[in-house]
């Protein structure tokens, strides 16, 4: 068996070893003599590996007593719905900052219920995007419940360098593609999430971390399930949760931790993303990336080659190398290499040498 | 490596087999060097077994071209909301039937949304259920917009032997712990929904099954992930699936497809309950079940003995010979044995061998 260069966006790469240990315990967890798929959410057994992702959670990402650590289901998309049905009313209004296509999609939302105040907009003409804004041209609203941005949009490669100072309001992030990829502050973040597929595990499973000051803002009224109180009071156990991807994704954080933590993942995927935009500007043209460099993300590296038909025959020829994933989105097409915590530096490498003997035959 | 003799509630029993396929193809699936939960939504190889999931519960359950087939995150929890979100407002009504606990929390959610008219109600005093309505006892409403059921009961051990007539109004019907156990005409029903971690595969997924004629019913102005629209429109990958999920979901339709379809699993699961029906009934009244036999689940069979101390003697009993889920809903004590599809004739067997050695033991 050879394993792929796997630059799926999503789902994505998951540690071989992970995916070793599940496989091994898949008939047999720990010596219960079943799966943990098949053991009740209200067991002993699952209770551990539920505790032990979510304290993993807070032990990586420094996150204290501060916090609460929800794992639900229904994915960012859901979210986008979520915070503001519990945080957003008909007479109050949030900053959005609008990056990419999963900002847009926040913000139509939004808009459900209540106002929202675009606090900044790197749209062009054809409805592309290519920069993350400066802090001098946000417009933001000192009144804001909430300052929403995307830490980094997985179609058009970029990624907030450094989050932006809103002040007093609470900032909620989307890091849905960059979560644990790198060390950041959490205290200005009123709520972070995240859907598993990325760097966390498989999907099927959103990460979603509130500060405890937020949950007396909860609105009133909300059907349970779609209420974070729910979630909080219950621990996450309110109904049966995806309890294969909570196994999943403590396992995946094991393995984070193992490597260095937070910081060592951001260690390696600098190096991995430099790599790759090193091979990208030293190729005299052959493949172009037009990101401001301090606005270029480290997790979905994309790239235009002189024709789309030269990028159809790149494409094809990576994957007769066993690499995947590598057609940009469908919406803007090109190439992306989506290069998540589990996307090691030889399989950057591979891409890379493919890059470099595909150009030197082509230029 | 021994299997114990799975009776949890949920999550519960997955065919072996099935589990042995997956932990075959944890790291290659089928010579992708990746492992399922690793390849993108989008991607051709993900899509076959999406499809093939969606068309097996078609085949399996007979639906031919009147349904739709959704593949949903959030668990039943969350139809309990999505349903009268969808299909009930302020100026219009729907009949719940309740018989047990999750009957009222769907009712608890339909009343957020509209008004409710309560067809026919199973409590007694103490809040528990013993019995499903007769159709001479139900009060329904030839104008409700639905008429919601709950067709087995989880914790009391009762189930709807047959379904209720409600004329032309569109039965509702959470299946959660029953579906593909027993051959049903789904004609009467308007929508049928279950999370599959009893019958259907792991945690983390909900299928949802939705009658054509009840699309043009939806409501409008709903958020993007709460209407069924987007689901229909975008063959359940409007976002990311918890595709693992739906991958095991179809390995496990396929074991049912090669074991009889569902009339194969009602011959067995009707042989496996008169088991243990018999074991409770002959123990000269050791093991007392009370609901009368035409309510008696076949899925879920919850028994007591005489005190709560030789309960509990029992189940730690059972639990030393590797028999596991057998206590009652914390809500409700006693024993309870689930006996999805997935829990063999020979695991059956088993608990009955047990039982008798322990009341001969005692009596």
């Amino acid at each position: 068996m050879t394993r792929a260069h796997n630059f799926y966006a999503g789902p994505s790469a998951i540690p071989a070893e992970v995916l070793q240990e599940a496989a091994q315990e898949m008939l047999d967890y720990k010596g219960t003599g079943t799966s943990i798929m098949e053991t009740s959410h209200r067991s002993s057994d699952f209770d551990a590996v539920h505790n032990e992702a979510i304290n993993l959670v807070k032990e990586l990402m420094g996150l204290g007593d501060d916090f609460e650590v929800l794992m639900l289901q229904g994915g960012a998309s859901t979210q986008f719905a979520l915070i503001p049905m519990n945080f957003l009313s008909s007479d109050a209004s949030a900053d959005y900052i609008n990056t990419g296509t999963w900002s847009k999609k926040a913000i139509k939302e939004a808009k459900l219920f209540g106002k929202v105040n675009i606090a900044a907009n790197t749209e062009l003409e054809g409805g592309v995007f290519r920069a993350i804004p400066k802090q001098a041209d946000l417009k933001l609203d000192p009144k804001a419940v909430y300052c929403h941005i995307t830490s980094n949009n997985t179609i058009y490669g970029t990624q907030w360098s450094q989050f932006p100072n809103t002040g007093n309001v609470p900032l909620v992030g989307d890091m849905s593609s960059d979560i644990m990829s790198r060390v950041f502050d959490p205290k200005p973040f009123g709520l972070i999430y995240a859907g598993a597929q990325k760097n966390l595990g498989p999907s099927g499973l959103a990460l979603v971390i509130i500060r405890k000051d937020m949950v007396a803002k909860i609105k009133s009224g909300l059907p349970t399930m779609f209420n974070y109180k729910t979630h909080i009071d219950e621990n996450s156990l309110y109904n049966t949760p995806p309890s294969f991807g909570v196994y999943m994704m403590g396992k995946v954080l094991k393995w984070v931790k193992a490597n260095g933590g937070v910081a060592g993942m951001e260690k390696i995927n600098n190096q991995k993303a430099a790599t790759l935009y090193s091979a990208i500007d030293n190729s005299n043209g052959f493949y172009t990336n037009v990101i401001a460099k301090e606005d270029r993300s480290r997790m979905n590296i994309v790239f235009n080659l002189k024709t789309e038909e030269l990028e159809k025959e790149f494409l094809k020829l990576a994957k007769s190398n066993n690499m995947l994933g590598l057609a940009g989105h469908r919406s803007i097409g090109g190439v992306r290499a989506s290069i998540y915590n589990a996307v090691s530096q030889n399989s950057v490498n591979a891409l890379c040498d493919l890059m470099k003997d595909f150009a030197s035959k082509k230029s």
